[in-house]
């Protein structure tokens, strides 16, 4: 028992802190994504390719979170990103209270779409609301069909689910229509794409839809 | 600091059921291994392969940890393998009360080589010893070649890495000798396999370790 209410209290502190993210990015008319996979399902790449993709009215910017090393956030940057890195030092997920500390090194006033890309990991990362507008959750095709069912806490606490490395079907035990299946059982509401970073199938799809999210995040401030 | 406190005392309680787990596997004279990953790695896969290829004398079993569903637990057992299924329901590793409570479901008298197979998580599994004899981390070569610098506390933790999906390299991002170097940064007493459980290549060898592995348990019973 204490150790749920321990739990339960560093939850609230966590949330507390993530509306302040969330008014702050409002304030800015910032759209937020808090991007979550399994480690190696191809999130940094995703958003290599992206910030090459968007059209350039989109400032884009990252904070990063990796147990360690800054591998990722040099990757990004030399994307032409601005990103933060966050090391958790042996921590499974980010919290609200690591943004807010990173939001101090990024210049809000000129990005429009903020990634949040998450430690890698398909279970922890999803009972911390970061302040994020959106969840989208990777999984890639070598990491099989059945994952949805399997860690069905990450797959409904988001709105998208990227079918990622479409260029592995056929070379790997993942049967399409299945992956999608588990999927919408345990989230019917759960959006989907399917696409390829490395080879660029699907990319146009996903690009357009960040847009149109960016697009109502300007309305709605 | 309280959050520090808590882990400390959850981590000794764990400690002292892993060393009682521990001294019930040395009176039976079974050789326990603690396997772990991210998700889809193949741990599941592997351990299919693994039980057509070792001899009859060694009887193998297996605990299952999954965050939910008993879909791997029914693939082990269909392939002869006595498997306890273990469902953490939202938990994001196994400790060992978990073990110990599945521990009464196996015929431990006719066990020689007992698999845990932890849920895929590349981070939190780590830090909980279950009374296993040895640690092994699978990393799959989807997963890219950067895992172990990313993830250092597992891969430390381990005395064995297998380099899974070894079918995979070419159609992948993955630099064998970048991944093995960055293993071996982290920890130069890493044992390497590389095998692909679906195509066969590096299992004679695994197989052989595993019977090594077992001999030596034998002997030290």
């Amino acid at each position: 028992m204490r150790e749920v209410k321990v739990l339960t209290k560093i939850l609230k502190a966590n949330d507390m802190i993530a509306a302040e993210n969330r008014a702050l990015f409002d304030s800015y008319g910032i759209c937020c994504i808090n991007l979550m996979s399994s480690p190696g399902a191809g999130k940094t790449t995703l958003l290599e390719k992206t910030s090459e993709m968007l059209p350039k009215s989109i400032s884009i910017a990252a904070v990063e979170g990796d147990v360690a090393t800054s591998l990722d956030a040099e990757r990004l940057k030399a994307a032409g990103i601005p990103t933060v890195q966050v090391n958790t030092g042996g921590g499974c997920h980010l919290d609200a209270g690591m943004i807010k500390n990173a939001l101090e090194y990024l210049d809000l006033r000129n990005t429009g779409l903020l990634f949040v890309e998450n430690v890698g990991n398909l279970i922890c990362p999803s009972s911390f609301d970061l302040g994020e507008h959106h969840r989208i959750v990777m999984l890639s095709i070598a990491e099989g069909h059945d994952k949805p069912l399997k860690y069905p806490g990450m797959f409904m606490s988001c709105e998208a689910m990227i079918l990622s490395k479409t260029d592995l079907l056929g070379k790997c035990n993942f049967d399409l229509s299945a992956g999608k299946e588990s999927a919408l059982k345990v989230n019917p509401r759960l959006r989907i794409f399917e696409l390829s970073s490395v080879e660029g199938a699907g990319m146009q799809e996903w690009v357009k839809y960040l847009e149109e999210l960016v697009r109502e995040k300007k309305k709605g401030r």
